[in-house]
Formats: structure tokens, C-alpha cells, sequence
């Protein structure tokens, strides 16, 4: 079945068995992929029946799919004629695992961060109605970005839509990991109460037999809507001013065809509220969707990863939070649904009243931790690096005008690889740096990050910790110094020139040093511990005893922390030429992160030629 | 009535009779004092009762007060011993026109930004329960505030608290400008509509009525919380799990009273739907709330503004658009809650159906207006420098990685003056030049604004164009050379010193200039016209026949154009000196401009010395 679709048209003629067929070579396929790939699976298995009806129902590339987050899009690639490009997903030059707009028409918008959808299907619509033109726009989210307040803001101003605007709310009761919080609740009611169906039928049937002049019947009339609001499931969006169809059996794709074309004809934004279940057709995913949510290469037939990675940044934070919380009761954890990446399942096992998963809201997550912090706690909140782009006006506002003392941990700092433009980890520094009152620090090894977060939770005020996804550096565990606010760490004192590398950069750094040692260059190298406040004593001592300080940071230059090294090295002797190691100021696409540093420059092969280049 | 209450403990023993007459003396002293100092009026006035039925029902400091956006605060600074220096309200040394944590106990959490405080006030109920507190925490939210999508993360959070938290939804069914949306229709619908309470009783009559075995009992039996279902008003969030009182009238004291202290026996999450009138009590104001929203001093009389002011970089923002979007049709306008203040009223009534304002919401305004971009039409988002924090993620995801054409308007860039902190635009040159292929530019003077206006319409790509709260700069407008992208205007060559000054700070460099040359020094004056890219080959250029540059911006120095320009310098010519003016890493108070600038050190004579220093 799968070999003949290239495109939609050719799903069109197929008979419901047959669709059903494919529903189930595609699954397999997408299994057969990601085993070898790594990638989102629990989360495609969930909507390939929902994909393949949108794709019967609609008329894409003309008509707009978006597709919230956008991880879930892999049906939808293979349904658009990239399926034998899917082999090379998230590799250097291969599929994006998120839609991209570049890579195919189909692809109306790219995503990658969660709740954006229906705000950018409801600008695409407008547009659409303003041109005069005459397609469908359709965002598909699921419930777990509706955790996120921004879907929200799109639902409040999608009620006001004169003209067909299409919301799928793919409903698996699942974000990452289990969703939180009201609305869960609120669509749980809607989901299962199948009394609504028969309340309906029951009051219908009663209404007639009553006499017209009962008063109840009269009460009912006049209250315009009241029996919509006795029977609607849904009936929050309904009140909105948003038609709700639905709950819809999302693995039935005659009845999601169905629904979807009746979406098409109402004239305003509708909600066609589908029931999914993430991990469908592989019974391990099914059991373990956290578990299958984004996947490293694995074996189908057991489950289980081909290679062991050896132990990552975030699981030594969240082994030495949970310590760190044993003694001081005031230590809580706030994250927002990445309780596993963070790797605070642990600390949520041993202190579920101290932890808090606020579901995808990292704006609330900031805020309320401001608040607890206020209130006299410790609170600890992990969120990765380009996820806390959406927090960026609570830490300024909330949290560092009052100074009040609330540690983050910047997960997945740098460059995160397969993910690619919206996942890397590289505005982190800069958008926390220009912050008054907030502190930002990045480890150069495993344990040089548990001693950070000691230092960041006995200190006050703001405090952030960057580092990187994956495997923790255990090198340079002979050097130790204890960490002070504001002061680098010499590693090694020679001349000439000096490296002055932050975080992640400090062991190229020491790559660099070994390889200019070969040449018989014994250059100095400081691990600058603090890219806010940069140590200006460390620098102005630099300046006085070298002809050159190289800095090297993961992140952009703008904002960084290499500019605020040149502007103190300049002040102190402008003799000392500074030259700036730093991420270019562009996004950067998936690929594993070993090329995607060579590419950029930044590895310490390019950076030697970088420095030649400059002598 | 007023004089004798010097803190809540003197509201106690009142009478009802005595508190209303305590109301209206409240009242007469916020409209006396705002026409004096000016500040947010119509919300103030809208709050007299609420306020005073809080104190009563709660046990402030004890019990924490917060405010969401905080404006409407006066009355509560009045009760909480601040009556007589509320006439320093707003003025330097003087009191926060928001609440302040550092000016009193009462003032339980700083706000200003819009959306926050069920979040915060979450935050603080955790930290109490953790703590084995007791007291309460009461977050006031206006409906207004319900459209920021964080709002909702906090509800949604809310829900799962096991312990009291009293949310107090302050409907006047106004956010600054008229509110819009779903939410608004649903409250609207909760508000409005009567005959739920009739509803409610006949169908408990009937229900009474009807024999046991009747089948619609039994399926309202059945279906656990259909009567609920059917009669409470707020049922949505009775379904998220948040218990729903109200409505209520916000001007009977009794019944708020009332209202409030069974809020206060809720084991978990409740919230109070209090209606309410902004401006109650002086007519003018109630008939044009958003008139007197943020006001100038005014004559209480007439309600005329006692200072004329002069035109504002807004109004010539918004005649210009509106002049451009008769030629071009793809033109539209986007906005959060800020019609009047970014000066689109016009464009509004000209074009309705190219104007979109979504309510505070930055998040949706921003990738909205990304969808319409990638929809074929030309969005301008016009936002305060501020709140586009709120947009920060967006504009870096949404619009950026796909280079989309979007032009961001920021008003209200560089210091606000009497609002504080948490309104000065100090970050924006940092947060938006840290964007891969966003164009960040300033003009000079109102003309430039128009130049720029008509070549960021006419660029591709992401850019935004910053300028000032306030009236705009009329000088310099002999010079008018053509906007080009990435280049600087020379505006006088001299000698010696090089003054590179950035959009606002260009008029302060003329003084200065002026200044030097009374000292016969005759220096060489740029108008950087672009944070970025900055003009490369002018600090070059600069370089080559300059001994020392001199950047001004009115920004933070991290992540600004400064830095940018001492790194070019830098490469250039060691030789060169370059001194940065700009905003020290701190927060800003409230005060008067020129006050403020004084004390940055960023006024003509302030940075003279800062140069001669530097000597």
C-alpha cells in the first residue's frame, strides 16, 4: 500500500480497509525508522489514522495543516511524498524531525515549540480572508499544549473569527509526560461523561412531552442557550463563541473524515476535539509513552536503547537535588513537563509535595517560583534552554526585580543536535546576562556543576546554571577550586596567549591547549566559571601578562559573555587583542552535534585555524 | 471618615453606612490626587469597595494582597498607611504608582506586567503550606488580564491545589482599551444571564416534583454533576476544579464582605467573580474608562489635561501607517490591548478589518502576525518596549528561524519615567539584536521614524523600529539622507572624538557637541541609525581618522550596540578608544525623565564629565 502513495490524491480512492492497511504499514514504517533514526515515536504512532483522514478530508498543500510542537509530523512527511527521505530524519542534511516550511509546501509553518499553532493558523487565516483567497487552515494541537497559556491567547482571539478556521485538539491525556492541572481535568469530564449524549436525548424527549406552559419550559426558552448548556460537551469553547464537535474516536478514520468535513463547513473558528492514544500499534510505547517519547536508536524487538549513553549533566543535577533537598526542607523543584529530561523523576519520587510539573508553562513555572521564593522556599526550576525563551519577561520581571532568590537550571545549553533551529541552546547567556541582578554560571565538568548548585542554592538572589544536553564531561576533576561569585578558575598559568572558555568550551579549550602544546606553545587557560559577572580582576591579570586572550563560549556573540571580556580587556590595556570564540549569529539545523560544531567553527581543530588565521 | 484610618484595623468596627460614606471620601481623594500627580484613574476607582471589603474580610499584611498589573492599587496604599504620601505618587524618591514590596509589608509581591498574580499568588500559597503557615493568599485579576495566555497557566495550576487560594476576578469587562475575545463573551454570558439562577430553582422545583422512576432523573442522578452543569454560572471553572462564587456587585461592601470570608473556608483553589464599573463615581471617567486609564495631570472640572503635550513619536507612527496602508492593501496592524497608547486608533477606524487587537496577549500578537506574513500580508506589531518581553521566544521562533517579514513597532523604548521598573523599555536593543536576521533600528526624529516606518514595509525579513514614549525629537531635520540598511548618517565630520549615537541619544549627542565646541573642540557626530547590523564600515571609517568613539544608547549595556562597535573598533585599530554611554546594569525607578537621566548619568552633562574623566 505504502509504496504507491506519493502524495494525497492517491489516498483518495482507497476504501476504508484499505486506509485501515495503510494506518498500519505506515506505523510499522514509522517503528522501522526511528529504531534506526532516534526521533518523537510515541507521539506519531498516536495520529497516523488522524493524519491520514486530515489528508482524505483536506486538500493540502492548498489547504494549511499545522501541526503544534510539529514532532508529530512523520505521517504527514510520508503522506507528502518524503517517504523514503524519512530514512535520513534529524541526520546533517536530512529530514527535519519538525515541519519546515523549506523542505516542502506542505509544511505550512514551522514549529518546534509547543501552543503556537492555533495563533499561527489563525494569522494564516486571517490573511486568507483579507487576500480573498479560498483554502481551509487547519492546527492540530494537542492536549498538553493546551498546558501552555499562549494556546490560550489563540483560543481567545480565535472566537472572533468570521470564517472557517480549523482546530483539531488531538487529545491523547498525555503532554510529555502525564498532563497536569485544570483543563485536563475539565477535558477528562468532557471525555468520558457519555452521559451527556444520553442527558440530551432524555431532556429532548421530556421537553416534548411537557405542556407549553410549564414553567420550567418557559424558564428554559427564555434562557436562550440553556439547553446547549445542559447537553454540549465542550461547552466552554461553545461559550467562547467556538463550535465544538466531538469527541471523536481518533483511530476511526471514516468518523474523523467525516467530522473533518463537517469542520469545513461552519462559518467560524470550530474545535474538533479527537481522542488518541499516543504510542498506538506498539504495545511497550503504548504502556511507556514517556519512555518512547523522544527516542535515541533502539531495538524493536526488545525496546531497549542499542547504545547506552554514559551518564548525562542533567542526571548528576538531578541525583545531587535530591541530596541537597534531604537536608534543607526549604530546597522545592520546580520543571515544566520535563520531569525525565530534567532528570528530576527522582526528586519527584522522594519529595512529590516539593515538586512541581506545571505542565508545558514556563511562564507560570518562572512566576510561581518567584512567588514560593517570596514566600521563603528554595525553589530549583529546570527547563531547557531554548523551552525558557518563553520565561524571559517573568525572569526579568518577576523574578530579578525583586532580587528574589530562585536557582534555574539551563538544561540543554549549547547545542543540542538532532533537534535542530528550535531546539539549539544558544541565546541562554544573552538573554540572561542582559538581566539585572541575575547571576549566570556554567560547569566545566559533572562535578564542577554539583558544586555550582551547592553555591547557587546557599547564595541569594537570581542564580542560573547552564549545560549541555547528554554525556557530562568527567575530565579536569583534579582542578577544584572552590566556586566564588564572580571568579574564574586557572587550570593552567603560561604565556603569550590565554584561553578564557566557558562551560561546555572548557575541555576544547584543553584540546586546544594540548594540540599548541605539540607546537611548543604553553598558553594559559582559565575556565571562566561566570559569564555574568565576568571575573574583571582575572582579566585585567590576563592583560597584564599576555599578548592575547581567545574567549570561548556556546552561545551567540551578541550579548554574550566574549564582548564583555573585550570591552574590560580594552579598558585595561588596548594593546591585548581579544579575539571572540563564539556561536555565529544564525539558526542552526539539525545534524549530530560533532558536525554541527565543525560546521560553526567551533571545534578545536577549526578554532586553531581560526587563530592562525588571525596572527 | 478618611483620616481616622491608619490601618485595616480601623476599618473593623465601621458600619456599613460608614464604610460606603469611607468610599466615597476614598474616592474624592484618588480623583484629587491623580489630577495632581496623574496615574491610572478609571481602575482605581473601580476597586474603592473591593479593596475595602478585602481589608475587612482579610487580615492584610498577614494575609497577601496581590494585584495583577497593580495600577489599580491606590486605595489599597491608602488603607495599608500610605494616604498622605500618595501625593508623592509616582515622582522620584516618591510612591510606585505599583505595588512595591520594598515600600511596605502589605504589598506582597511586586507587579506591573499583566497576568501574573494567580501565578505569584500560587507561589506563595505552595511556600505557606510547605512551611506550615496559615494565612491566606487573595490574587485580584481583572478580566482584562484573563486574555495573557499566563493567566491561564496559573488557573490551570490553581486547579490542583489542596489548600485555600482565593482568586478574585475583578470583571468590568474592560482591559485597557474595550477586551475582546472568548473569554470575554463567556464571561459576558456568566455575567449576563439571569436565568441561570432561575434556571437553577425551577429545575430543583421540578426535580422535586417528578417521581423517582422517571428517566430524566435518573439520568441526571447518572450523570454525577449534570445539575451543576446546567445552573452554575463559571462552570468552566468548576470543571478545571475551582470552585466558582458570584457573581457579585463590587460596590456593596456587605456582599463582597460576605463573599470573600466564605471564599476563605474553600479547602483548594476558588475563585470570586466580583463585577465591577471602572471609573465609578466620576461620571466623565465612567463614560470614558480608557480616556482615564493611564492620565496625565488633569483639572478635575473639566477633565482637560493641565499640560498640553506635544506631538508623540505614537501619533506619528500611526498617521503614517495609516497613510501607507491606503496605497498598500497588505498592510495590517497588530496590537495588544494598546490601540490608543502605540497611536492606531486611526488605522483602526480606517481599517477594521486590518486591525487586530488581541488583548494583552504578546505571545498570539506576535506569531499571528507571523502567520499572516507567512499568509502574503505585511503585519506591523506595535507593542511597548516592555511587554514585548512577553514576546520574546516568539519573535526568536516564530518569526525568525523563518525569516518572515513582520515589523515590530516598539513604542516606549528607552525610559518611561513615572511607571518604574517595570515598564522602562531598557532591554529591547539587547533581546531583539541577539536574533539571527533581525534588523533592530532608532530614528533620530519624528521624520526619521516615517522614513524608517516605509523601509522596514519595504524590506523583507524581520525588523523592528524603537523609539520613545513622549513627544518626538523635531531637530536635525535637515539631514535626511536615504534609510539604507546597515549604514550610519554622517551628521557632522570633525575631529579628534567621535560621537556614534543611537535613535534618542542622538539629540543628546548634539548638545553635547554643542557643548564642545564652546570648549573649541569640534567633534565628529553619527547617527547609528541601526543597533543592527551596525555600520561596520563606518567605525571603520571612524577608526581611520579618530582618536576615540563615544557610543550612546539608551539601553542596557549588555547585549547593545556598544559593545558591537567596540568589538569593530577593536579589529580595526587597537589605537582607538571607545568609551560606551549607556544604561548601567540596574533597574530603574519611577520618576521623571530627565531626573532619571541624570541620575544614569546618560544627560548631555553627565556624560561630558563621564568623558572628561576619561581623560
Amino acid at each position: 500500500m505504502l509504496e504507491n502513495i506519493k502524495g494525497p490524491e492517491d489516498l483518495k480512492h482507497l476504501t476504508e480497509k484499505e486506509l485501515e492497511c495503510l494506518a498500519h504499514e505506515i506505523r510499522e514504517y514509522i517503528i522501522d525508522v526511528t529504531s534506526e533514526t532516534g526521533g518523537h515515536l510515541a507521539s506519531n504512532l498516536g495520529v497516523v489514522e488522524l493524519t491520514i483522514a486530515l489528508f482524505k478530508a483536506f486538500d493540502p498543500p492548498k489547504d494549511k495543516i499545522i501541526w503544534d510542537v510539529g514532532h508529530q509530523a512523520y505521517t504527514h512527511k510520508i503522506l507528502s511524498g518524503r517517504k523514503d527521505a524519512l530514512k535520513t530524519l534529524r541526520r546533517k542534511g536530512g529530514l527535519s524531525g519538525f515541519p519546515k516550511a523549506e523542505e516542502s509546501d506542505f509544511d505550512a509553518f514551522d514549529t518546534g515549540h509547543s501552543s503556537t499553532s492555533i495563533s499561527a493558523g489563525l494569522g494564516l487565516a486571517q490573511a486568507r480572508d483579507l487576500l480573498g483567497e479560498d483554502h481551509r487552515v487547519i492546527s492540530v494541537i494537542g492536549d498538553g499544549s493546551l498546558t501552555g497559556g499562549m494556546a490560550y491567547e489563540g483560543l481567545n482571539n480565535a472566537a472572533r473569527m468570521k470564517k472557517n478556521f480549523i482546530i483539531v485538539l488531538n487529545d491523547n491525556n498525555m503532554s510529555i509526560s502525564h498532563n497536569v492541572g485544570g483543563v485536563s481535568n475539565y477535558l477528562n469530564k468532557v471525555r468520558t461523561d457519555q452521559n451527556y449524549t444520553a442527558l440530551k436525548r432524555n431532556v429532548e424527549d421530556y421537553l416534548k412531552k411537557l405542556t407549553k406552559g410549564d414553567k420550567l419550559v418557559k424558564t428554559l426558552k427564555r434562557a436562550k442557550d440553556s439547553i446547549k448548556q445542559m447537553v454540549v460537551p465542550g461547552m466552554f469553547f461553545e461559550d467562547m463563541g467556538i463550535t465544538y464537535l466531538g469527541p471523536v474516536d481518533g483511530h476511526n478514520i471514516n468518523e474523523l473524515t467525516k467530522t473533518f468535513k463537517e469542520a469545513a463547513t461552519v462559518n467560524h473558528a470550530v474545535i474538533v476535539h479527537v481522542i488518541t492514544k499516543k504510542g498506538r500499534g506498539y504495545l511497550d510505547a503504548e504502556k511507556h509513552p514517556e519512555k518512547y517519547h523522544g527516542v535515541e536508536p533502539f531495538d524493536r524487538e526488545t525496546g531497549k536503547r542499542i547504545t547506552e549513553s554514559r551518564k548525562s549533566y542533567s542526571s548528576y543535577f538531578g541525583e545531587c537535588l535530591t541530596e541537597l533537598a534531604a537536608e534543607d526542607k526549604k530546597i522545592v523543584a520546580v520543571t515544566a513537563a520535563m520531569p525525565d529530561g530534567t532528570g528530576l523523576s527522582g526528586f519527584a519520587k522522594a519529595y512529590p509535595d516539593r515538586f512541581f510539573d506545571v505542565g508545558i508553562a514556563e511562564q507560570h513555572a518562572v512566576t510561581s517560583a518567584a512567588g514560593m521564593a517570596a514566600g521563603g522556599l528554595k525553589p530549583v526550576v529546570a527547563v531547557y534552554s531554548s523551552f525558557m525563551q518563553r520565561g524571559f519577561d517573568q525572569i526579568l520581571h518577576d523574578v530579578c526585580i525583586q532580587n528574589l532568590h530562585v536557582v534555574f537550571a539551563i538544561d540543554r545549553a549549547g547545542l543540542v543536535g538532532s533537534d535542530g533551529e528550535t531546539h539549539q541552546g544558544i541565546f541562554d547567556i544573552s538573554y540572561l546576562s542582559m538581566i539585572p541582578n541575575m547571576t549566570v554560571m556554567a560547569p566545566k565538568n559533572s562535578s564542577e556543576l554539583r558544586s555550582m548548585l551547592i553555591k547557587a542554592i546557599g547564595m541569594d538572589g537570581p542564580v542560573a546554571i547552564r549545560y549541555p544536553r547528554g554525556e557530562a564531561y568527567e575530565g579536569l576533576k583534579e582542578f577544584h577550586a572552590p566556586i566564588e561569585t564572580g571568579k574564574a578558575e586557572m587550570l593552567h598559568e603560561g604565556s603569550d596567549t590565554a584561553l578564557f572558555a566557558l562551560g561546555s568550551m572548557v575541555s576544547t579549550a584543553e584540546h586546544i591547549m594540548e594540540k599548541e602544546r605539540v607546537n611548543g606553545h604553553d598558553w594559559t587557560l582559565v575556565n571562566a566559571r561566570f559569564a555574568k559577572p565576568v571575573d574583571e580582576e582575572m582579566v585585567k591579570r590576563l592583560c597584564q601578562t599576555h599578548r592575547r586572550i581567545i574567549t570561548l563560549e556556546e552561545n551567540v556573540l551578541n550579548g554574550g559573555m566574549g564582548l564583555m571580556v573585550g570591552k574590560i580587556a580594552s579598558e585595561t590595556d588596548r594593546n591585548v587583542e581579544v579575539l571572540n570564540i563564539s556561536l555565529p549569529d544564525r539558526y542552526v539545523e539539525h545534524g549530530d552535534i560533532d558536525s554541527l560544531r565543525m560546521m560553526l567553527g567551533i571545534d578545536s581543530d577549526s578554532i586553531i585555524e581560526r587563530i592562525e588565521a588571525d596572527e
